[in-house]
């Protein structure tokens, strides 16, 4: 097991990574008073509550299990959290367990921040995107009719638990996605990283679990330092957006149906490398080596051929890192550099269009 | 205008107090964006919100009115300003207003602690109560159906705005209500202040405005010094709650409906003072002054004839500070000292015997 931790100054938490580490040793020593309630979703719930439950038996355990999907996550979800622990007389002592992706995360750590102004709260994100990217930096929060994640706190776990057992049984396309958030890492923060990425992608897809160690702790460790001189989000954080600018675009044209997320991101930073090469000097050999990256970790690096440039551009003004109408982008200066830049609607028209059909 | 800084480090905040002190160009330099949202009530409105449009006339404000009471502190009145806001687009440069007494302010500060993960916000207590105590610490939220303030965050306001205009039109019952608060701060933390209120309480009560304005002052600062030692209400502010654990227990034991808060909490004074006497030596004279205090303030100091003692001594264990099944009480071991301490049911039930026919 390796731990890293999360310097938030009095509110600093470890992460917990490793292989079967998930133990009642281990979550005992977040319990103020021996009742932990876990929050999860029925798809999780039927493959990894039995034997949690087991290694629970000698605290007082609640289960509150969601339906699975984006689609639940809203405030009606969050509020009948609430009804459950108040009919249960949940204190302020209590111990809330989020074990699931990240949409139980984030509804979890959006009721941990809520719940009579703020209880203790656990996260166990059980998908490989959940350990390397929602479980750091506190944020949690519910979806608006009008848009993603628009009702949320900044509020951060007593510790976040990131086993590989769950990834066993994750789904491919599921795995390949978080493997995207795990290379965006190296191409913004780490470039020997970057490389030993290149070098171990073939072990990484396979699931070989002392590589995925490494690409798991090397993804927290970088995400940490980063969360941790922005809490709230201001300016620093925005370089995590690496690849999401566009590859929020896509989902949004394609209406999240087409791509999961780390796919969607894949392919934005294909597109937000080339916008680097032809802005930042970086070497045109970067792309077709992130290309190849992508592709042998099955994750796609073309736009679908129905997206409409057009569709695409409107979509990309809507992005909040628009400040008076001027397109920004998340681009690299080099490997393992990033900085936050303004892009000209004809920069980008142009690489956009070798893309697009039409 | 006085001023007044409460110390939470990078998010400290300044309250301002005075008469006509609320101005376009005091609120200017709480705006991002030259936009401001208004969240305020029917009642409020109706008084106060013509002339503050017209002072913000060179501003984009809306407003957002809410129906009048306690009873409309629900998760659902949230949710329908979360839509408000999110259907004009308001982005996270806004600042909401919120013009109101407390509970305007612990649902606007809730929405602003959670719309987008959090925007700025400006305090403008139109109550005395709100003034002295609600305004300050950040104690933002609504309440469930199974318990009050259940659902919140710990959120400071970017400033606090403490104008004594609003007080002119303020019903004498909710004026005299603040003032109990205002004694409170005497009793717990300052003996000075509490006898230049007993020589002062004919002018407090007939609103002059030079006393009142120091009294609010003096409240302000005793507050900010306690909460900036505790922003998440741990321990320390506990002793906040002098008067509180037998108030609440009358409004519980009559339903909110006989009693505003304040009138509440003067009877708890008394209750807590005699309970002081019996257990921490404090002279038996202080019960007497109190009570003539209570009295000039138009203040009651008695129970009322038809509640009954078991319904209150079952009500004081429903208490927050009840730990182990142990009462907990903030008593006065000097007139300006206060401390947290467990008593026996029996020596309450003692003292209730003194105020109670049955």
């Amino acid at each position: 097991m390796r731990t890293l931790k999360v310097d938030f100054g009095p509110r600093s938490y470890p992460v917990y990574i490793g292989s079967d580490i998930l133990s009642a040793s281990l979550l005992s020593q977040y319990t103020l008073n021996n009742q932990f309630v876990i929050v999860t979703n029925v798809t999780v719930a039927a493959l990894y509550l039995p034997q949690l439950l087991i290694d629970l038996a000698d605290y007082q355990v609640d289960v509150i299990k969601l339906a699975d999907g984006e689609s639940w996550k809203t405030l009606e979800t969050v509020s009948e959290i609430m009804d459950q622990l108040m009919l249960k007389r949940y204190d302020r002592q209590t111990t809330l367990i989020a074990l699931g992706g990240g949409v139980v995360g984030d509804i979890t750590g959006f009721v941990a921040s809520c719940y009579r102004r703020g209880i203790h709260f656990i996260q166990i994100p059980t998908t490989l995107l959940a350990q390397v990217d929602a479980s750091i930096g506190g944020k949690t929060g519910v979806n608006h009719a009008l848009g993603k994640n628009m009702i949320g706190t900044f509020y951060q776990p007593n510790c976040v638990i990131s086993d590989l057992k769950w990834l066993d049984t994750l789904p491919d396309r599921e795995y390949f996605s978080g493997l995207a958030e795990i290379i965006k890492y190296g191409l913004i923060g780490d470039s020997e990283f970057y490389q030993w990425l290149k070098e171990h992608i073939k072990p990484l897809v396979n699931r070989e679990k002392s590589i995925l160690l490494e690409a798991i702790y090397k993804s927290c460790q970088y995400k940490s330092s980063v969360v941790a001189l922005d809490e709230c989000d201001k300016e620093v954080r925005e370089i995590l957006n690496f690849g999401h600018t566009i590859g929020h675009a896509i989902e949004t044209t394609t209406h999240y149906k087409m791509f999961l997320h780390g796919e969607a991101v894949s392919i934005g930073m294909v597109l937000a490398m080339d916008l680097s090469i032809e802005l930042n000097q970086v070497p045109s050999q970067a792309l077709l080596d992130l290309k190849s990256l992508l592709k042998a970790a099955n994750l796609p690096t073309e736009l679908p051929i129905n997206i409409k440039k057009n569709d695409l551009l409107s979509t990309l003004f809507q992005d909040k890192k628009v400040l008076k109408n001027q397109l920004r982008f998340v681009l690299l200066t080099q490997i393992g550099q990033a900085m936050i830049m303004p892009v000209s609607e004809s920069k980008v028209d142009q690489v956009l269009s070798r893309y697009v059909l039409h």
